[in-house]
């Protein structure tokens, strides 16, 4: 019994449940130069997360929802989004933060994230929402929460107590490859703020994404960062970076992996 | 001298302060089944508060303001949303959070709700805006704060701490009668954390709403929650769950009750 | 070696850095009936901060970046009606909370501000974004916070913690001179609030903005409230109110005035 973290580059994860469960979350792979399958090219999708309106999150859900006739939990304005790229509106599921729904047998709830989710849509409309984090709850209940972009605060300790997450996937870093973009000096959180954000989640496992490569410095801080908490016996968040590519496999209570 | 609050379903109140100003909050009423009044029913209205742009907040605003010509305090989606609606412009007063207004002779401080704001203009433009929590201060100093579909955030211990609100509308599950909608297991605040929210307000009095039918389970884990913390002398936030039209009656430093 | 805040009535303030950077922030100057210079009249700006989307903090934005051509640090919002006014693509750096950015040699990191941005395009479309308030970390490493009318919230604490900001240009009152506006009774904080807010982000120096005339009870409130935590030795958040045109010299470890 276990569950399966598949990291596909950026922010995107294959997660597979104990019982099989395919959920894919924030989608970045056809313009992701790392990811190992592109959105036609998984043998099965069973729920697609969309935490927020962004190029590199939600990405290519239009194709995959389509694709895959999988339902789609998401902020409003990624809904309107989907709905103009013709994904059929019985599969989206419009959240916001704390209201729970449940699809593919997953229950999920959404938490708050402290940044920004906006699209545009075709008639020029800029339509903006609340970015989701989420608690995700599997079969065999292990706990995953997904950070999404989020800027540090305060209220990630009282997440952790309410739901005491297992799994982070927790933004540790940003890709600066885009010419449309400034160049950013931190991401949201930097390396040191994501490590405290783990922390202050009460994580057993911190997995970091928002990367390509995790050959630089930020990860390294990150890892260390959580590392040198470590003392004797006392429980710790141990963190995890993997390449584009790699599984990181958690059993309840039991031995994790990355392979 | 005493405040009155009549539940009219949903998160619905009408007000009648111990100077007789009727203050009308959130009427959702004439599509809402247990509203014992609708839009045009009441004797006045003198004061209307719109918390934010959802369809069973908002609901009969804008009938309401044509047919009492009140004064409207309100987020900026809401108003866009009214004027469109024929709502005569020098009646809607839009504020954020912080910024103190005065309307019939009630001064009402917005809060934070961590929440969505969002309408639909006939243009198409989808505009959202900050969802509002209130504290009302009434004439004779009973503060009232209405919580209007926040999630649990920990400043409201904050909001306890500066404003001392007496009595709090406390939303506490969610309804799920409509087909538009996904279920969603939970509100923005389960039963638990909208006990936990009251506590950390600090509330003398915790009117739970968002409901139409009292006899669920979400209500008596609310009551439940804050009645075990109930120990010898020690103040502590009493529940108050009412049936569809149905009056909570309070005066300050003494006697509160239902009818 | 120092760093000077030329204050210009509301929000506005000419930082000039002890390597001689000219920072100009939330320029409301030409219909500002106290500003001592108009959009046009300074010798030069290196940089243009523009916290949000409002009137009285956007300003005359447009007409500066296009007479100066220097870069602007702005919420999303902000950018698209700068575009639409004509300002060059390139001079454009649209960020979010978290996101580090560098120009004209400072670097500056966007926090919250629990406000509200929101402009109005020709198309008729209302956007929205997050209001950034700002650390901006000069060439010397004095660091400055900019809160642009945010409203009080527990976060200031982490915000404290984790830049040290020497300096603070902080929202005390809000002007009432607008016939467009409701009459607001208190800014988005209180004066009481604004000096909690200081001593919360453990600043050597409050600023006092968000007016035109010094003499007013708000700003004596906030200048009382920081005064009388000082006690002996122990550092405390030293209160600074200007009229428009004088300006507050600061020298890291050392002497500060106003002239």
């Amino acid at each position: 019994m276990s569950t399966k973290f598949k990291f596909l580059g950026f922010s995107s994860f294959l997660i597979t449940t104990s019982s099989g469960t395919d959920i894919l979350i924030d989608p970045y792979l056809n313009d992701n130069p790392v990811s190992p399958v592109k959105a036609s090219g998984f043998e099965k999708v069973d729920l697609l997360l969309v935490s927020h309106g962004a190029f590199d999150h939600l990405g290519d859900s239009a194709e995959i929802a389509k694709h895959y006739g999988c339902p789609v939990i998401c902020s409003g304005d990624s809904k309107l989004l989907l709905l103009e790229r013709g994904v059929d509106k019985a599969q989206l599921i419009e959240t916001t933060w704390g209201l729970t729904v449940k699809a593919a047998g997953i229950k999920v709830r959404p938490v708050e994230s402290r940044h920004r989710s906006c699209v545009t849509l075709q008639n020029g409309c800029v339509v903006t929402a609340n970015p989701l984090g989420f608690i995700i709850y599997t079969e065999d209940d292990t706990r995953v929460y997904n950070a999404s972009d989020t800027a540090l605060f305060t209220d990630l300790k009282l997440i952790g107590e309410l739901h005491r997450p297992h799994i982070g996937l927790m933004n540790v870093t940003i890709e600066n490859p885009f010419d449309f973009l400034p160049e950013f000096l931190t991401g949201e959180m930097t390396a040191y703020e994501a490590a405290l954000a783990s922390q202050w989640l009460r994580l057993d496992y911190a997995v970091a994404c928002h990367y390509t490569q995790k050959d630089c410095e930020d990860i390294q801080i990150f890892i260390n960062q959580l590392e040198n908490t470590r003392s004797g016996e006392r429980p710790y968040t141990k963190p995890i970076a993997m390449d584009a590519g790699q599984t990181f496999e958690y059993a309840p209570g039991g031995i994790a992996k990355v392979y």
